[in-house]
């Protein structure tokens, strides 16, 4: 139905952290743009955020299978960074608000990396018990 | 950092369904396009996934602000359709798949919302107990 249909966004903020990683384990500021920090009002009650954006720095070279556990994998079962359109999610920790700036636990995002949008993580987004392939690595 | 830079992506699908709602009760087709079939393979081994689309039909009109339960809240804390950047996630159960269509449960999309990415549900994803204010209302 939509075929080499386009859709473009415009980047409302950016990731700023100092290590040189894309590490969960660290806190990392989500900076937003100050036309925007008024969009920010309340997100402090919640305890958890879904963080969108650009996968910039990944260019796919059209390949749509990957090799896991030796076998050919569709790479919309992978979370590969190198996918048609290049968008990470994360699911992450909302440690505290400054105006414009959330200081986050768990974004699987480096340095500089645009921000395309942000969600409060809602009940719907909790599935208790997902089911997993073993050759399933995460994020690489 | 950055101000006013874009970013666009193509439609890699889109969402079919009969009735004529959003409603996350149903069952739905998410149909891919054929040459992204491949990218399907082994997705089946996944019992949740999550699509991200374009809430295509959502005009923003600029208000960074709503009013929930009679106060300003941001929009970047609620799940509001009418977005700077209209990206729409959903968490759904992978029912099967047959060929390039996607059976699921769970979408909160219109019939015809323009499809950008699958991505396999992850344990990452999962927040055992998120905390949500009273006055959050879901996709509203």
């Amino acid at each position: 139905m939509y075929e080499n249909v386009d859709c473009c966004f415009k980047y409302i903020g950016y990731v700023r952290r100092e290590d040189n990683s894309a590490s969960r384990d660290n806190l990392v500021k989500v900076i937003i743009n100050e036309e925007f920090e008024d969009g920010l009002i309340g997100i402090e009650e919640f305890s958890h955020l879904i963080i969108i954006y650009h996968l910039h720095q990944a260019t796919f070279d059209g390949r749509v299978k990957r090799v896991r556990d030796g076998k050919e994998i569709g790479v919309f079962a992978t979370r590969s960074q190198f996918r048609p359109n290049p968008i990470g999610i994360s699911v992450v920790s909302l440690i505290r608000r400054e105006g414009n700036v959330l200081i986050v636990k768990g974004i699987n995002a480096i340095d500089g990396t645009p921000v395309l949008d942000i969600k409060p993580y809602d009940t719907w987004d909790r599935v208790d018990s997902p089911k997993v392939p073993h050759w399933h690595n995460g994020g690489k």
